[in-house]
């Protein structure tokens, strides 16, 4: 590969790609849902085929912008004539009253897509607003913040993608890509040890396994076996701040003794008022599910000019 | 008609239904999303096929309800033979540890449905019971809570459909069956009563016109025009409390002296806090965007039993 | 909104516009009905890969124009290099033998296209053409002539367009965006006044009621209640002239002692021959069935020069 | 195989089937176009759950029944507990006022998928009537009738087969399953013999030739190359009766001296008054765009007992 | 038609296209297939937005190349900007080591779209090397080489169009296209001639019958029915090389005596050892499953320059 | 969870299932290839509707089974009355002439699915086989065989399912679910360390990092970050047997020195003739693009009874 720009650092990589396709088909849905089979029928008959139209996308408080693709997508899928400039990127922590971007060209289109746009908009720049007000949080720590599966249904490629531009970890993104176990598996497989095995049987050596422990001792008999069924992380669920100082520190001394590399990871009563003390047990990452599942959006708004 | 049965009330009409189609494909679309290519690993490699489980869906706060179908066919969706039995219909308001549906049948399809259900019933009961609260907060004004566009995108029909369960009513459902006239719309087509015309023209005679009004000028404009363009609602938008009462009075002045029917509808700055003075203007309505942009969910849970 | 053009006018806003989205699915599922798995074996054997055609397209018979943009992306959904320029706009009355739009490019689509183009085009535009032939019928008697919901499956957001084309007004869309109260609507909702009621509940303030009465004395009653649960327009279903007349002179009455405008739609037995007098009857609104399910498609053909 | 019933005729096997997923996934799309997001507001609103209904179809004029199990499907797609049962079979001809099926059960959604239900049947009765008028006028002339492309986009599949209900062939289903040599191909590949040797190099030893042919002169040119590029049908175009006569005559010439089974297709300028005629010329197939594009709808009705 | 170019020989015609909607749905299918929700993880943590690549797409080992489109259609679905130069056609018979395409621009895309490419241009290149070494064993004998439906659920058109690129004829493209009375449908129909008299009255003019006969006494009851019940090919399955060296003959005699055209078939039992053999028996069409069911991948690789 | 059945053992766990919709789903789709608009001409035209068939699926030749899902969604979805009775289970390895299923009911639907379903089994099966026997070759060694991405597009889930049917692992699904770095990425990255370091950043805990390695030297340096830029796994590509052997010992090193846990995976060069001795090195995983590109099917019938 002839790289043909200078690479030094990756700092332009940040929380990688929504994959295009899949912001094509949600805008196309989302506007199908919003036209019916008449479209704007105010627009429509209001608004001259060929006037057009400059207005600005302003945050109207302050917090992380995510989506500024699919806006300019779905403005594209009504008329590939307009404009759509970004003034910030995905990830960019902006003031209020900010404008993230432009956006010019036909009036009806501009007018039609205005809600979609910012469904989509608010919707993911809140979930990055809140996840970031997490991690930062937790800054210093070493605690990383993570996502989970409560996602809204449709939308969990966008809402992924907005916890890492909140600068987020993403937990699984299905339950295909990696293994959980809960105590219901543990009890039809016969016990934890069964439960670990059939897994790594089933999952391959590129899927990691991470099983959920209630007590200190469901973990000390998850370490012990970190020879015939090693896990990959550990799930401390609802555990007090001493239990997980206790957790992580188990967790080391296996460390330390068989080189056994497991990742912590707490969940349960996270909130911003928890999460920092949670964090300062030395746990590596904390899962929220407000995250995607009750974040307030962020205030956005298209205004028009002249 | 033969109706068998005897209906002497309304009582059991309620929030109306969901399109079952529209539930199916949803639920399968969120089912793809969190089974990919190879669905449950954890699951599949623990639970025997066999196995059968049993439990209980719980509402861990008070709220509202709303989404039993679409969990019922989330499971239908995996393994026809789960059985779901609501114990409370959509719609019901509920204490904390309220049981609101029992699941039984084979364990494999009720551990890989939970999340998707839930995701599902948490996000529509959170809007019910976030509309309730405003429903409740102006019982006796008559006035009534709606709901705006700003829903999730895909979840249109979902999250209108919590809303009605919590009381409220719907706004247009989409761009193409009411007209809502804005301030750009009234500049391109060349003034107030030339927009009302051209959207009359275009719209047909079972299609609602209503305008958006941003000061009391505004509003006496539209009203002298009721004759020549007239209109089927106000959108009174970021009124203050004094001005919302001298609209309302010139409305229905307007009222009294054409016979002219108009809707006043007041949006903005809508909140719990706010909404019962607004209420008290006298407004028919009160357009709230948070209950479908911001609500969140309601603590829903699975609990196995045995 | 910057407004480029000078608009003083509404003369260009004409039959609203179809949904682009709409309009690119349907051309596709068109011409994967008529290409299979192996496209036009015909051309794909005969026509070499860069020869090029040039083509008009033209009404044999004199009518109404409708659907040149889906001719136009059928074109391009094969090759986007085919030109198609409409010579007329949709909605123009032509005589025989215009031509209304010309196409050149790659003869390959072009060959592979035409009959899907002329699909929609004759369909569309005898629609139009017969839904013009209707408005002119009533020309001067302040009646709209609209479409129902008999419309052939798959295709009703063609077919409402191709109706505003000739001129016509669009019934309600779907069951969906407004209410139409039957007889055995009020049966089962226990009377008149419990059915308006009921549904009024369910629509929300954007929302139209229309009731259907088959007799003077059913509209009689639902006048009476015009304060208690009013309606937006009453159905006169089969009604003879004479009952047309009285019904049209008691809702006149309604309006004149109670401010409340009604509208009033006629419909069954509507024909060319009768039209005009059920027009003169004083309604506002006709429905015609026949404009979208038996109107002969107007026949258009094309033809390749040089 | 076992065949455990008693096969002496083909009685039994008629117009073939539709595949029964097309039908799903048609009244799927169809009901999806009807009820949108919120589906039938009007029956929600003041039917019961559970009032049940009774009704019959009848056909208001006489005429051919088809597409009894799209209805069926239509009301199954809604609610599995609807009983249809229809009383006739697809290509009965019927009677005015002939009940052509009962249906029974939920009243939602026997009033809600009614229209879907009668607009799929009463435009394949539509056609299948009106290929049985054409299929009487040349009773006995040994002439088949067919149909042609020119079909509803999105409804070939129903188009088709109501054209073998009423007693038709069907011509090629689209581009794809038939070799059709038209002018413009004959042009373009350098001659009538090169058109016809490149689409047999083309289409495998499956698929048939139809070359058209417009003059008698052509026609002998096609018959002269029998041997070296065989055709399997000519399609003789707008053609008068005394040169179909010429043409069939010259076919059977070429028969009886090389074998060569060659059928004739006449087309253009096809109407119920002149099918005879054209039939008595000894031409093996007429076929008529008109089936499909022209049809009026068979006037099917619901009529609600009790 | 203006063909602007000069068009002597049907040199450029080939094996036809692939319908381009029919492409750009599969490219879309395989990529959705490879990125999930989330996208090339890799690739968009380690490749900066702005690198650029280029490579070239080279066979490892000599064969028939298939599917360039495809390839092409795969990195534009990913990003417009990629440029793809075939530098040999589909069909082209290469040696190992050819470069058959060129890639250059962003390199996110092209490595992101490598292995999707990859898959359908082996395998369609696999078919069409396939197929050549079929065709070319039997060259000279007069038969051709036919594939079968034994084709790789999903992609059908694509192997039918590589068997195409190798020289080969497609058979049927499915059970619409052409008829194959097998045994149970003899037996179900009452016998060889109310199979083919029923399988012709459903088929219409433009549909091939084929029989399948496993006896010479079977073939001479088909050919006796010449003129009552005429097929158009006769599938002479799993038949010694005396038996089809019989069958051959038994055809050309009644085609001597009736003018009868019948094409053969031979089936079973075919391979690159015995297909010459069989081809001498004077056969038609020799039919073989392994070209699709069983062809390795033509093996073919993307070297990155630079 | 109340497990009813008594699992003492993990002996029905097998290769996990294939997500029921997704069966259906690919089902209809080649079910929609195969029947086109007009369905099995054949069957319809000659086997009556009411007839009844009975049949078994057998293997000709020994194998592994793989696919009876498929089979029997196949038939469903024709005629959910037919029955299918899977003999052995996926995964089971069979002799030739073993029946593996029994289907019975409606002939139609059992003719007419009968080229699907064998579609779907023979690959499946084909690919299942040939994993069980590079399993089989490498018994005892500890080794894996694991699939690639040179999957058929669009049968992914299909085809990594029936590697876990003949022993095999899977190796990451899609580009989403795994990180592996290959030369491009390092090079782009700005080294092996960026490389690693900023795929852990944007990968969260529960995704496993490969690193591909082509030489002795690129295995060191990967080692010796062990601790700063830690990696899950190593693809020693194209390594001969010597330095594999270097390799895997290297690796144990580390592991002894750190206990850093890090799989090795051999690929490139391997075929049913090597693979043992590759095994033999001491590799943990073994994978191969030829399991799923170049299978020939496993060849099964349909046999009718009586």
């Amino acid at each position: 590969m002839t790289a043909r720009v200078n690479i030094n650092t990756l700092a332009d990589i940040g929380a990688g790609q929504l994959p295009s396709m899949l912001v094509r088909q949600a805008v196309e849905m989302a506007l199908a849902e919003d036209l019916g089979l008449v479209g704007d029928i105010t627009t429509d008959a209001t608004i001259p085929a060929d006037a057009v139209a400059r207005g600005v996308f302003a945050a109207r408080t302050g917090g992380v912008v995510s989506g500024l693709d699919v806006a300019r997508a779905t403005f594209a899928a009504l008329n590939p004539g307009v404009g759509f400039d970004a003034q910030v990127a995905d990830g960019a922590q902006v003031a209020a009253n900010t404008i993230v971007a432009t956006v010019n060209g036909p009036a009806r289109a501009i007018l039609t897509g205005e809600r979609v746009a910012l469904n989509y908009m608010g919707r993911m720049s809140g979930i990055a607003s809140l996840t970031r007000r997490y991690v930062d949080a937790v800054a210093g720590t070493g605690a990383a913040i993570a996502d989970t599966r409560k996602t809204t249904p449709g939308l969990r490629a966008f809402e992924k993608y907005a916890v890492r531009c909140g600068g987020g970890l993403n937990h699984r993104i299905g339950l295909f890509d990696a293994v959980l176990i809960k105590d219901n598996h543990i009890v039809a497989a016969g016990g934890l040890e069964l439960a670990v095995r059939a897994a790594r049987a089933r999952a391959g050596h590129l899927v990691k396994i991470e099983i959920e422990v209630d007590t200190l001792d469901q973990l000390d008999r998850v370490l012990a076996m970190a020879q015939t069924a090693p896990v990959d992380a550990v799930l401390l669920d609802n555990m007090t701040l001493d239990q997980l100082r206790v957790a992580v520190a188990s967790v080391a001394a296996a460390r330390a003794s068989t080189g056994a590399r497991i990742a912590t990871e707490a969940s349960g009563g996270v909130s911003l008022a928890t999460v920092r003390a949670i964090a300062e047990s030395g746990v590596d990452v904390i899962s929220v599910g407000a995250l995607t599942h009750s974040a307030p959006v962020l205030d956005l708004g298209l205004d028009f000019e002249g």
